[in-house]
């Protein structure tokens, strides 16, 4: 049976990655989906794993051949979600998990309407404010800046599926993996 | 008759407003869509008519309610193309014409499919370059990095319905008229 993508966006400061790393230890089965992204890698990250470092030539190849299920630029660097990946392992039912930015969410709705877009909302906006000032080493400008961006994008939860409060990682892993149909290792109805 | 959205995108420096304005004198019957937008008005700026100015509260509210056709965020400021004086226009049998970036041509693939998406292409890459690479007075890196954007932007032309060269203003102004169904005045065939 065909599987549902599942896609995972919210605003910055949320907690997204940290959830997706939470999902993967309770549940290895689930596929993450690799971006591709023109960026140079960092220290410790490795080509196919982290991401697929390629060129703008490459980039630009893909974006023409409509290989890419959404793509966005963000300070200079494309990002991208290759779409066979996805396609294949979605045919084989296997689930698929795609951690993406906003604007990328709102293209995979048009690229595949029947994907799950679940917004990760933060428990208040004291708590996303909190996250967001970091540790206050950052000029207040760009603190307001970040938090004006943040109003726009807790708007953008009306266009999404489902909502998932990430009040604790746990909690918020267990949601995620009940709206996929999933259960989580030792939970009881586990083995329906 | 419920006329059509037309949308006119392209990579930066090709010369969308440019276009648009050749547009607008020849035919100021075609009505242009005025964004919203969250940055500060620039000198010479008039609300209502080069942008509606609204603050990041009032910004979420038009994402919150769907009051957007679409939207995106640029260097921290938002940018959205109000929805209601699109339809309402074309309801009333108005040719209306959006010059947007690239990433909102494609969000309204999505939310209006049945608009014709026009790309705005340079004549020759080699065009483009001197365009972007402006008067000299950037850093190398900086013009490096223009260059290697502007190689996927070019290839997101595969997504649009219909490419109009940028040779000339007047060429392109005809050949989006053309593409719209209206007629330049002067054109012979104006009064059919």
């Amino acid at each position: 049976m065909t599987a549902r993508l599942t896609v995972l966006s919210g605003p910055s400061g949320v907690g997204k990655s940290t959830v997706v790393q939470g999902l993967r230890a309770a549940r290895p089965d689930v596929w993450l989906s690799v971006s591709a992204t023109t960026r140079r890698p960092r220290p410790g990250e490795t080509h196919g794993v982290n991401y697929f470092f390629v060129d703008h030539a490459e980039f630009a190849r893909m974006v023409e051949h409509g290989e890419l299920l959404e793509y966005a630029e963000f300070a200079g660097n494309f990002y991208g979600t290759p779409r066979r990946p996805v396609i294949e392992r979605l045919e084989a039912g296997v689930a698929v998990l795609l951690e993406i930015e906003l604007q990328g969410a709102r293209q995979v709705r048009a690229s595949m309407p029947e994907a799950l877009l679940v917004f990760l909302a933060p428990p208040s906006w004291d708590e996303l404010v909190r996250r967001l000032v970091g540790r206050g080493t950052e000029p207040a400008e760009v603190i307001a800046r970040r938090l004006e961006t943040a109003k726009v994008e807790l708007a953008a939860e009306s266009e999404f599926d489902a909502t998932v409060v990430n009040a604790s990682v746990e909690g918020a892993v267990a949601s995620l993996l009940d709206l996929m149909g999933l259960h989580a290792p030792g939970d009881p109805a586990a083995g329906s």
